[in-house]
């Protein structure tokens, strides 16, 4: 397994809409990432993080309250993640961050096999970048405790529906924890 | 509303691969979508047929059962809904009707600004067409009684998740005789 | 080298229309791509047929002539060079043959790193094929006596341009003979 | 006419190669870039920076000499021609600025109708972006005297090139003197 670890949306503006009900599951998952971030680090597993990038009043935002707008403090990534200066940034426009992107040809570059893709929201952006990633023929595994939704529950039927799809080996869901157990044991 | 109706794998394999628990869920909405079919074709709705269009051997089937090949008998369209000939067949490789195909610029060229969805299977294909159709600039409309999961759970959960997705008016969840109704009135 | 061969828009329509000074470029090279797809054929050298599939009155036509319409005898492949049973048919919209198209993904698939231009017109359809072929990441031979443009001086501009631009070795323009020659060594 | 005009890789390495022969060439244009800049905002016609963002090692590289590094200096747009605030950068990853990026829906969310294209080199980036800018149905002029090769016989016979291909109206070759007066008539 030579493992990309992919970070969507875990931007700015998500941590301080106030017209959400709340962010209690963005914030949740920030020390998931960030602890699975360090040991992709010492393992040399290349990090991306792929960002919302949008132009004003796109067709994407259907006339509802705009963010994550190109050039604005809000589509900068969070402090507590904040990428290092190996890291890669890639801006997005849409769901997929492989959607009108390069990802594909960089994961090849940097010859990767398999996409571990985190993030948020589960149920929209992690959600299409991970059936994306199996349509660009690399093994995919999502990680249910470094992933959320803005509600819980559409967290929780978003990863059932994963599990029904018997996906595997082409899509998997499992923890960051059994991911790093497998990364590891990659070279033994 | 300037529709066009995608129709999603409605393929012979899908209808007669014994390894799946049932096709039942299938059956059950052909007569529905051809009811569909016959009204858009009355009402100069223009219909692609989306249809896998696998080659041997492809990473999409992760070393399983292969199916919809190329050129096979299985990968036509089902008799009952038999493409007429002012309709358009569209070859795929991948999950969404989108993927390394032309289908955006079709639509575009038929002057469509809404993408209805039907189809198999709910929670992978039609979901995956679903999600690229809004992020293509289209108005999208998944029909809940023209599509299915060969698991009625799986088409439950998906059509529960999109609900919550509060895409509207981007994406909507609505049945076949609420979408005519809309597309009737739409030049009144 | 692990080569494929492409063959682009040596159509039907492309021998009779009378609107061009002469289809007389176009003739000569028939002889020449088949007999190179007779000795690919030996060598097991995977064959694509890369065609022109337009929609009526799209924007490409530009308001001219329309021609290698979907579904026409027009858009057929030219008798001499008809396609055998395990050569791959890739219907296109444009000028390149990767141009929302999953050819990339079939060239993968069969294992190709190299990629075979022939067709015409050389300064369009062949010129764009080849480009993107070297930007898909593959390395790419057009060759020069299997290719033609309806009026001679365009194909020689072409060539002459595509030599001057030191593209090597990711593209370089070779005849037929050469590239067999290269080809058939490759295993020894 | 909606305009939207292009600058194509006008990037400091370009003017700091020592291994070219001159960069006599690309220097010249600068001046009439900036003229056409200048008024093109003034007229309120969009523009849009596309850059070179290799990654190291990259294929397209070709193992030859590496340039226009993501991240690096030399990969930034030369002092003379700085965007503006207003200015859209785009990053690209190979020959054509449409290539794996969302060029396409920026220029449609625009407004724009038509592709102005200026930069080097006019062989090979500028020509490839002229391409697939027809085939993203967007009318396409290339600017004869915003742009250049790093040897001027190598845009010289692109030029001729382009006027032999008889692809008027969709892709015309013209100065930016003529392409203004079209553009600033456009409203009368």
């Amino acid at each position: 397994m030579k493992p990309a670890v992919i970070v969507v949306d875990m931007l700015k503006d998500a941590f301080k809409r106030r017209d959400l009900p709340s962010t209690e599951e963005y914030v949740r998952i920030v020390p998931k990432i960030k602890g699975l971030l360090d040991r992709a680090r010492e393992l040399n597993i290349p990090i991306i993080f792929a960002c919302d990038s949008f132009l004003e009043n796109d067709f994407i935002f259907g006339g509802k309250k705009q963010y994550n707008i190109r050039g604005s403090e809000g589509a900068e990534v969070v402090e507590d993640l904040k990428p290092n200066k190996g890291d890669h940034l890639l801006p997005k426009r849409r769901f997929s961050a492989f959607f009108k992107t390069d990802l594909d040809q960089t994961l090849r570059l940097l010859g990767a096999d398999t996409v571990v893709i985190t993030g948020i929201n589960t149920h929209v952006c992690v959600f299409a970048t991970a059936m994306d990633s199996v349509c660009n023929d690399f093994y995919t595994i999502l990680l249910e405790d470094c992933s959320a939704s803005r509600n819980v529950e559409a967290h929780r039927l978003c990863i059932e529906l994963l599990r029904q799809s018997n996906l595997s080996p082409l899509l998997r869901v499992m923890s960051s924890e059994e991911f790093l157990k497998e990364a590891a044991g990659r070279n033994s």
